[in-house]
């Protein structure tokens, strides 16, 4: 099995790319082709010990920056690290492909160059989210800002394979994001995905569930639009940076105060460390015709290295195989 | 100046609600008119000793419960605690109205009781969230799952009329509540939406937010849909909960941990209640032609008082004077 790894792509590239990608050689025994500047990556990996014989660097021209517009970067940086990557998994020269640069500039790569899923209307950003049961899956993240009820369903159907086929979640539940918990309640959008989602037999659907039940982990599985799923992923991190500030402040408040940092220092860090997003090794583009995981824009290189290891399980457990065969296509 | 409170709604009803109105009589001299069971009222006045001339009982034989469908509360519970109080603002023999009761039967009871202003597509729900700045308006909360583009523009005059009016914020800034910053990002209403909000000279707009930068208070008023709001707002309050909750365990897990807590218990404290809800007052139902605030519904008796001190204020500041000279109505 092949991972293609966009080498430029990410606010730590290619230097925390690098060691990740090296992390996921020794520790995983992965097969990495990396896209980038041959002579930057080269002398790079040439800092660490690791078999060689898993790595192959194909040299590319271009980057795809954060300012670069979609499309845009699809059509006119056809040499750059993240689509030469894409052009791997389309031309099965590699089995999946990992990028942590321009979201937007990835999903359009994705649906342009690898391609949808017979079947599935809109391919979703499928993201894990902290939880008290270790973390709930959100889709859409952010990838289709209008959504149609049949969207909804379909996110539901993929969310619940990747977390049976990747993370080894035994008969996942499905809650749709609403307003309240009754049925009835919400939105145009979520009473008619309401009706589609309690007769899918694909799902386990268990109703509606509120915002404030999300961080509780009522459910494995939620969905709703990507402009609603994007709120969500960019509001726990503003509130989980202003409360940890607020946290901060107590704590540098004076001599006493700092002491009392220094006794739960240990605990403070394993907190930050449950709420990390690299330990979830980033987000897949499910419905794509191809395993395509968008990594952290501030990825470190442990966040690399698991992404690496979830692009492997996504192949191993044959998500794109188990989409296919749920949704059938025309 | 007369407020009127619904005395049977809330969580903690009649007990906090008794106790902030007594302490809203004794220290803003407050003349209130409640609502509700007269006996069990006078029973719970008794206990406490404030200026009998300040207040009025009004007996009502219902009470609007939580499990009520809105629609119904307002046309079978008409002689209910909430139900009277609008029914005071409506006949002018109140100048507000305070409720910590059902949501939805309040919100119901505003638009077919006291009704809309002239002009007002939508009435919204205006709540204040914790920010670094020390709070931000966010309108909708939740009363309009879907809106049209020109409901959000109203948003954002209203929210900006009662920023300026009730919390004495000059020229307050409004930020359109989006999935990227730029121009020309967002899902259909919110583009449609930029494009009027970029052209209303009535308030002081600033551009898209994200929601990451909702808590680091970049806007005053954050406008949305009242679907995205609800979202915010509660899943403002569940990863609160749930951080709180880490941070709890951090702090029993043993001995020198709990020496730590004792620490910085008072900053602790303090933290804790820079994100208290009840510092704010409750959330006006902007835009019926009355002064009508929602306090939370585990209200307790502070949160009752500074309900009706902003009630005061609403009325003070002529918040529905200024909407209606701002939005001409047909």
């Amino acid at each position: 099995m092949k991972i293609a790894i966009d080498g430029m792509g990410g606010d730590h590239a290619p230097f925390s790319t690098v060691k990740g990608i090296v992390d996921a050689i020794n520790e995983y025994n992965a097969e990495i082709v990396v896209t980038g500047d041959k002579t930057v990556l080269e002398n790079e990996f040439a800092k660490y010990s690791f078999d060689k014989g898993n790595l192959e660097i194909i040299h590319t021209t271009q980057v795809v920056t954060n300012d670069d517009k979609p499309v845009k970067a699809v059509k006119g940086k056809k040499d750059s690290s993240m689509m030469v990557a894409l052009e791997l998994v389309k031309n099965n020269k590699a089995d999946a492909a990992v990028s942590a640069g321009n979201t937007g500039a990835l999903l359009a790569g994705g649906l342009l160059n690898i391609g949808r899923i017979a079947g599935v209307d809109r391919p979703a950003l499928c993201t894990a989210l902290p939880s008290k049961k270790g973390f709930t899956l959100l889709l859409d993240a952010g990838a289709n800002a209008d959504c149609k009820p049949i969207n909804i369903v379909q996110f539901g159907i993929m969310g619940s394979i990747y977390a049976r086929q990747v993370l080894d979640v035994k008969n996942p539940t499905v809650g749709l994001v609403n307003v309240g918990s009754e049925e009835g309640k919400g939105n145009e959008l979520t009473k008619a995905a309401y009706e589609l989602l309690k007769e899918e037999k694909l799902i386990n659907f268990t109703g509606n569930i509120e915002a404030r039940d999300i961080p509780e982990g009522k459910a494995d599985v939620v969905v709703c639009d990507g402009f609603t799923g994007n709120v969500i992923l960019k509001l726990i991190e503003g509130v989980a940076d202003f409360l940890m500030g607020k946290l901060k402040n107590v704590f540098m408040s004076g001599l006493i105060s700092k002491l009392a940092a220094l006794l739960v220092k240990d605990g403070l860090k394993q907190m930050k460390s449950e709420l990390d997003y690299s330990e979830y090794g980033g987000a897949p583009f499910v419905g794509v015709d191809g395993a395509l995981i968008k990594a952290h824009g501030s990825s470190d290189a442990k966040a690399i290295k698991n992404a690496i290891g979830y692009a492997m399980k996504y192949v191993e457990g044959d998500v794109v195989g188990e989409i296919k065969n749920s949704i059938k296509g025309e």
